[in-house]
């Protein structure tokens, strides 16, 4: 065990995570503690410049914003090489909450400006094995995630997605067997082609990027370091900050407290009542003093919120401004940001519904075709 | 950790067989401690009675000597209820040795007995793990370890076998991670038919009986304390005890000696030099005092081994009363038990040159008909 200092450290792994006591989580010293670089301005215009398109609004504001060996990954895809992406969801509960959603966004952006292959996987087992939950309704949650997940828009000729239960068998499993020797530890296979053979095939030197909050970093740490002894490539990873949850930033929302999250299920009027009543606002305890000293914006909710979302860098631009001088009071911002998130809950909604059974087959299941 | 007693208690483990120091296993011990059953005449008499054959050689001669609900099992079976065989093998080697073919052997005897479906599984994952062999070497030894238990005669309409390789993944793999959330042990799941849904589809209140070694039981008593939570019949077992290695029964033969067992490749001539020089004899140190005090037949392995091998059940009590009597001599006993095991042999190479492409893709893999 880590010893702890007087002032609490921060703690964050990918099992846990707890700003300093009072404060809240500490980027910069993450990045000097896990060793990973930071996502910088000219890796940035780097990206819009292969990609020919303009960088996500997650890369403008820095919500990703560590990696590591993605300069790797940008050098071979500028030498022509493919790569692909991997990430996933453990799926313990029905509905998503946009923290979730942040992730699958912005793998949608990566696999449409770099045209690349995506796997997903849904580790429904381990969470059958550490939440009280059986098999059966393991699989009922990845059905149901696996769903929400389409509805971000994956390209369906680009994209598998697997539930462990499903899919653990053959090249996957005996790649689990390898790394397990390495290191005790069998989480790590899809971030190595050779595990989907259907898929990969002959394609064993294909890079992987992994888009993930930075709580994972240690995770995936140990998949890196087993890497070259399987004479593998390290899988590449591209590290968000977390979405904070509404009562304030001090680590990753809680599942157990619905109040806490906005859920791709609520209603307009659930996202309304939530905002307004739990959002933690900056703004200033009287009209007056706010008019004076402005809205406190390094802790306030609705502009984070707003940061994540709105997509229009002037208008944000515009509230950060005002509201910061006093002159726009948490209101008008509150009424903003229930204006943004309800239409995209509704667009959510709406891409959910539209999920056909051929789509969702498409995706799924190992009749895969090579990607 | 348990507390040694100063006369250096037996330890017996799936991991680890020692005798008492410088004694030999006691079994009636084992029982207690194990608190297994005893398998007692009465038992027999009725196995040789259900089916309509005189008992195996390794029940009349008590090589198997213990169970867990054997009983049971033939209670169903009398009612008409069907039940299947587990057994199996890590393949760590080439060749087998006489003592790997004990299992199998008993195993076929009670297939054509009960007319019962097998299954049979090769552990190359965790012998991958835990040994220093790839996960290619450790299928190829698989494959040929399969050729070897192929050629003991099993009923080709009955017998699945199975790598851990090719075969874990879909129901396998749900009931390792069931039984993994109930003992953070996930080696159990061939104990219950719902992990084989090719074979036994509809019927997973069909019972398992497990013939193995006693060293087994500890490992089994954990699948068996898990089987209730999980809906399942506990599976069933017949234990048998330890083939002794070449140079006395101290435990059981070890791998690293090729000198301590004899193996299914070693020539005749092979055979005749490890008989003669290496296996223990129970004969006095000169020809006087043997005709004087007759052999230790307690600690003579010729005639272990003829106990196992020789069918004749009179042969082999004429050799015991002329050999313990001093009437016959070491190296007659040994001459006969060089014929007996030339010929297990050479059966066993000839059966084994046989396997057809046909009868090894008909008993593996996963593409098997109902059992």
């Amino acid at each position: 065990m880590e010893q702890k200092t007087q002032e609490e450290d921060q703690i964050v792994t990918p099992w846990e995570v707890a700003a300093e006591k009072g404060g809240k989580i500490d980027y910069d010293k993450l990045i000097d503690k896990f060793g990973c670089q930071r996502l910088d301005q000219s890796l940035i215009d780097r990206v819009a410049r292969l990609t020919g398109r303009p960088p996500h609004v997650f890369l403008r504001r820095g919500v990703f914003f560590a990696h590591r060996d993605f300069s790797d990954v940008l050098d071979a895809y500028e030498r022509g090489e493919k790569f692909y992406l991997y990430t996933g969801r453990g799926p313990s509960s029905e509905a998503l909450h946009l923290g979730h959603l942040v992730p699958f966004m912005f793998t949608k952006y990566l696999q449409d400006a770099f045209k690349v292959p995506l796997v997903i996987q849904l580790t429904d087992d381990e969470k059958c094995m550490w939440k009280n939950l059986t098999v059966e309704e393991s699989q009922r949650l990845a059905r149901e995630n696996a769903k929400d997940i389409i509805a971000c828009g994956f390209d369906v000729s680009r994209t598998f997605i697997f539930s462990d239960f499903d899919y653990v068998g053959g090249s996957f499993y005996k790649n689990m067997v390898r790394i397990a020797k390495c290191v005790t530890y069998n989480k790590a296979a899809p971030s190595f082609p050779s595990s989907f053979p259907h898929l990969f095939s002959g394609k064993d030197s294909l890079r992987c990027l992994i888009p993930c909050a930075i709580d994972q970093d240690p995770y995936f740490r140990m998949t890196r370091d087993v890497a070259p002894r399987l004479g593998y490539h390290k899988p590449a990873l591209i590290e968000s900050s977390f979405f904070p949850a509404l009562q304030g930033e001090t680590g990753k929302m809680s599942a157990s407290d619905p109040n806490s999250a906005i859920y791709v299920t609520d209603s307009a009027k659930d996202i309304k009542n939530k905002v307004n009543r739990y959002a933690f606002s900056g703004g200033q305890d009287s009209i007056e003093n706010h008019r004076k000293y402005g809205a406190n914006l390094e802790v306030d909710i609705p502009v984070k919120y707003l940061g994540f979302f709105l997509d229009d860098d002037a208008e944000l631009e515009h509230i950060r401004t005002e509201y910061g001088a006093g002159r726009m009071l948490t209101g008008e911002v509150k009424k903003r940001l229930i204006e943004v998130l309800t239409e995209l809950v509704e667009r959510h909604r709406r891409a959910r519904a539209a999920v056909t059974d051929e789509s969702y087959a498409c995706m799924m299941g190992s009749r895969h075709a090579p990607l």
